[in-house]
């Protein structure tokens, strides 16, 4: 008999009703014929809550009390939806994670799985039942509580898929699927039937960070198949899987776009070939993430760097470049704020090389000006004015035909 | 170096300015040289908001699951305290039941502590860290959580004690001690500075139930030296161990009192070698507590059973009773409500016989009918009317001079 690992989030077991919905898939999914492993999170704004209490108390709690903290918010889901489904008849038993052998390296607050010792699982499956294990947690060798950092339920129910060879993994999320783009702010966004774990991954901040991009890297290098689909409506959602069905004429699969970008440039630095290591390690060890670096080339002495960061960012980038101004030995600091970028996804791009250009000719067409370029073999992305974001995702969603009703070819 | 262990109630530990306040007691001891273990339970009113969230789910939820929801509760004290002191510059290290090592009988509800496995204790205390525990939870030999029941945090301490040859088990709760009789009632009350194992067990209901009587016989069988005293005032409490200081002229220690008392008699039973047994076992069963049991042994036929019962359990008593009146051949059942129980307790009466006839005089001068009389070697209790329950206790506790200050010799 197959198995299902079907994953539910935080929004998804919000409340008793919602988790009362939720055993209602669960039923659905067992009375199919399928072995069921559900993967839940903490309950709405638990985690929320507990960091908050923890934050009255500490500013910078440690992390191993963090995690100690913050698992019990999964360990009160799994009990009360295992009541939820035992209420209905159904033979149930839930596990923390170190008690579905989640196995993790001995690093708090964002640990990896190391392995999955399933004896216990697999037993319990055998006799029927069916098993509910808490998201986010596991446990080291030496019996110490971890959790896996964000996106950390997704990845436990793709691990235990992978670990129990189940025949797939629902993502049941508040979204019905993956979107061509964000219905938001696009009207004629499109769920995708079906999409490949890189162009997932490329667009993982599409449809309100549906699927984390670890748990896609996980279900990529097992095989998983996924589907991300919603747990208040019973539709289809959207099939992520490696060979995913080819759609004519789409050699772009979705736009995915973010506000709050700015560029910062770093003018006068002396040509070295340690610049820009120097720079972006300095960054890095301070926490600043950065997004797009562009370094034209030159034979000159001098140089410069551009970098996108979110907005929210800038203050400390600037306050880190200016402290090591002595050791990067940078003329001077510019920087632009209200930008944002704008990115089309699809691994047919790799096979059509006119993409980016069409993009930029589109972009040009309607007076977008192209402040910042980055590829990659599936991806194109500009940073344009923010307040031209919106028409530059209508004008490429349009320009790409995204709209269209899929026309699917095996 | 010596070990304590600290056990903090739900009160003491409701907020996270109370837990600060604990921080600044673990602290204390921790300062004075002491080795520390700390017990915690769960915050405040965190368990029945965990009850009724699950009796939203389910009216019988599985108590395996209950203690899956349950133990969220301590778990989360632990890692708070754990952040409070260390924001105190404080070592520590918080653990669950199950990594404590704290083993229970395969028991969900009410285990009951099989053994202490305290190896890792033992090591982070060495490593002078102070160590953190939950309270009122262990874990099986197959790895399932368990709780303890009732006074489970009480239990945990005790045990923790006894297995570390802890110099000191110190049950900090909202009340200062152990007193002669409830100070709420009687003006005159006043705080014991010792008392003996057992005559802690027969006050148990005194000072708001401020120690749990397993705990108490826990450490009577390991000989664990216990103080009662308050979390908020610093003033020493009621040490409880087997070797208590004797008291000139005071045989009795306490008086404890309970009303909503309802005495019911069985008339006209058969008077066969059976009939005392079928009754208490039927109402055994249907979960009916049983306190005072009387029966006047004759060589007639027919006899009568007396009891009492709490007054919320006589619908039930009542209705178990009819239902098996075939069975009992019993002619009627009398019963009478608004009645209460004083007692008076001391280990000094097993050498003083005339304790119970003083008590009975005193009361009988001051015109309080006794309706019911039960006696142990160092507890007398008699039933009375409900609204002579005062007055009976205060004319107790005048008689046997129980508001003079002691005087202490070894």
């Amino acid at each position: 008999m197959g198995i299902v690992v079907q994953k539910f989030g935080g929004t998804s077991v919000g409340s008793v009703e919602r988790i009362q919905n939720v055993a209602k898939r669960v039923i659905a999914e067992k009375d199919r014929g399928k072995d069921v492993v559900v993967v839940v999170s903490a309950m709405g704004k638990t985690t929320d809550q507990l960091v908050s209490l923890a934050h009255e108390i500490s500013k910078k709690p440690s992390k191993r009390e963090m995690d100690m903290l913050l698992t019990t918010g999964e360990q009160v889901t799994i009990s009360l939806l295992s009541m939820a489904l035992q209420e209905q008849g159904y033979e149930t038993v839930s596990f923390t994670g170190w008690q579905a052998g989640i196995m993790t390296e001995p690093v708090h607050g964002n640990a990896r799985i190391t392995k999955i010792i399933t004896d216990r699982l697999e037993q319990e499956l055998k006799q029927g039942k069916i098993v509910i294990v808490a998201g986010f947690q596991g446990m080291t060798e030496s019996g110490e509580i971890t959790t896996l950092g964000r996106g950390g339920s997704d990845t436990t129910a793709v691990a235990l898929a992978a670990a129990l060879k189940a025949e797939k993994c629902d993502i049941y999320t508040d979204v019905t699927g993956v979107f061509t783009t964000d219905p938001r702010y696009v009207k004629g966004a499109r769920k995708l039937e079906a999409i490949s774990y890189d162009e997932m991954l490329e667009l993982a901040n599409l449809g309100a960070g549906v699927l984390h991009p670890r748990a896609v890297e996980f279900a990529k290098n097992y095989n998983v198949l996924l589907e991300v689909r919603s747990s208040m409506e019973m539709e289809r959602g959207t099939i992520v899987e490696e060979e995913t069905y080819m759609e004519q004429n789409l050699v772009v699969r979705g736009i995915a776009f973010e506000d709050q970008v700015t560029r910062v440039s770093v003018c006068g630095l002396p040509n070295s070939i340690h610049t820009l290591s120097t720079i972006f390690s300095t960054l890095a060890e301070h926490g600043i993430n950065v997004d797009i670096i562009i370094q034209s080339t030159s034979k000159e002495e001098l140089t410069s760097i551009s970098f996108s960061i979110k907005t929210e960012d800038l203050d400390e980038t600037l306050k880190v470049l200016k402290q090591h101004q002595n050791q990067l030995q940078f003329e001077k600091i510019e920087y632009e704020k209200n930008l944002a970028k704008v990115s089309i996804v699809g691994s047919g791009m790799i096979s059509n090389p006119g993409v980016a250009a069409q993009m930029f000719n589109e972009l040009a067409d309607h007076g977008i000006l192209i402040k910042m370029v980055s590829t990659s073999e599936i991806k194109v992305s500009v940073v344009v004015d923010e307040d031209k974001m919106v028409e530059a995702v209508e004008v490429l969603h349009e320009a790409f035909n995204l709209s269209k009703q899929e026309e699917v070819v095996k």
